[in-house]
């Protein structure tokens, strides 16, 4: 596995790879890597013959006061998991580079944005559309993967990808999740013995809202149903617990088209997301 | 001269020049061509072996009270000139696959975008970063020109490829002037006869101005002299007369560096822009 480090490194790889005939996947990620991730590069190597993941934490995506300091980093664990993995290349950007003295330019997409995640964290989807066109121009790979743990974040791509008319197709993985069914996250080194107990009970509660809604109970009763659930179950509170359509995530007050369920709840130190489809 | 109206079959001749071992320049316009566009793909022939010109009356950079409607179009006349040009191909996009239905991202540059027109044209440069971007990844050019008679676009564009690593180089060419020294615009088409003879002293008064400025006149002072001079001379109304730094167009109260005094100003139906080097 090549360790890149610059944009002209990274773009003269990319080249090579291609003047060989090889298809290029990228897998952008924020490092702090597991399971969930390599999953994503098993799957770009499915797409492609060549697979680059990019490790950098992003600092336009945190809020003044969410956890950019604390995020986890370790970048040699990371390495020897991807290179296990069976990944060609390992990209990592200084800050420097992505944001150099002068930088001044915002991708930002309406819409899939809004809500849901982009109105607990203001600027969050911004700061993502911005990152993600900068490794995709960087890297200009044939091929992105994506977990869909982060749904909202996977819609704002789709879109950033089809307006831009950025050259390259975006796939999306199912979310890899724990024995329990607790979606795999860097952000679950959070949580305390206790707390990742509870944890469990996020994507329980999903599993029997959706069930419910299936079933044709009424979407405002079975979400305030959901969130009740998880108050008691020791969740501190509960960002949001919405029905959106699968693909462009309109709110819904009926489930009436594909759909999907997404939550975003506080525990301890921990934000956790999940969402699962609904039909 | 190749005319080409998708982005497939944009992208197909761009790769085919290129898989010929050809550089491949893009010269962006709105069409209504004049010798100003025509020096810019001269130059694009000198910087490239295959050169295509888009046409694109944008929709996204003109305000709810501008002359998108009333814009020039005349796409026969202008390919006519570009193909005499020695143009190799003219992309014209229609509307619709430019903005399809759910279109929802937005590029947008601070900083330089900010004051000058940014000031009387809110959105105005976040439509042209956006249209702009996705010309560039649609054409995947080595190289592009525009004029610097819209100076402060010109450095909006430069920002925002060094900002979003577009991997292209981006040129900038003095404005074609008439014998009076006005520059060319296909917003000139809107003077009158009588308002043509008071629109040389636009570049006129410029020069003026920033002759006094180099002879050592106070800026504040100067700059009222020469927005007096053109309304003294016909112009309805000055949008702003103002110094700033050449490259990242900061506001200058003294000529310390190298700068650029660009000016808007108001005549019958038409808005003119115009700006010189001030050393």
């Amino acid at each position: 596995m090549i360790v890149l480090a610059t944009v002209a490194d990274l773009r003269r790889q990319v080249a090579a790879w291609r003047a060989e005939g090889h298809r290029v996947a990228l897998v952008p990620t924020m490092g702090a890597l597991h399971e969930g991730h390599l999953a994503l590069v098993r799957r770009a190597r499915e797409l492609a013959a060549r697979v680059v993941v990019s490790i950098f934490v992003n600092p336009t995506q945190f809020g003044p006061n969410e956890d950019f300091a604390a995020y986890p980093r370790r970048h040699d664990a990371d390495a020897q998991m991807l290179e296990a993995t069976g990944a060609h290349g390992l990209y990592l950007p200084p800050l420097q580079a992505m944001y150099p003295e002068g930088f001044a330019t915002t991708v930002s997409v309406a819409g899939v944005s809004e809500g849901l995640c982009g109105e607990v964290r203001p600027g969050h989807f911004a700061g993502v559309a911005t990152v993600v066109t900068k490794l995709f121009l960087q890297a200009a790979p044939d091929v992105a993967v994506f977990g869909e743990k982060d749904y909202q974040q996977l819609q704002v791509i789709r879109r950033l990808v089809a307006d831009l008319d950025i050259p390259l197709e975006v796939v999306g993985l199912p979310t890899v999740r724990d024995a329990d069914g607790l979606a795999l996250s860097s952000r679950n080194a959070y949580l305390t013995a206790a707390e990742r107990t509870v944890a469990s009970a996020l994507p329980a509660t999903l599993k029997a809202v959706a069930a419910r809604l299936a079933a044709g109970g009424a979407v405002a009763e079975q979400l305030a149903w959901g969130r009740e659930a998880l108050l008691k179950a020791g969740f501190q509170s509960v960002d949001y617990l919405e029905l959106r359509a699968a693909g462009d995530l309109a709110p819904q007050e009926r489930l009436d088209r594909p759909a999907r369920l997404l939550v975003a709840a506080r525990l301890g130190k921990a934000r956790l997301l999940d969402n699962i489809e609904v039909s």
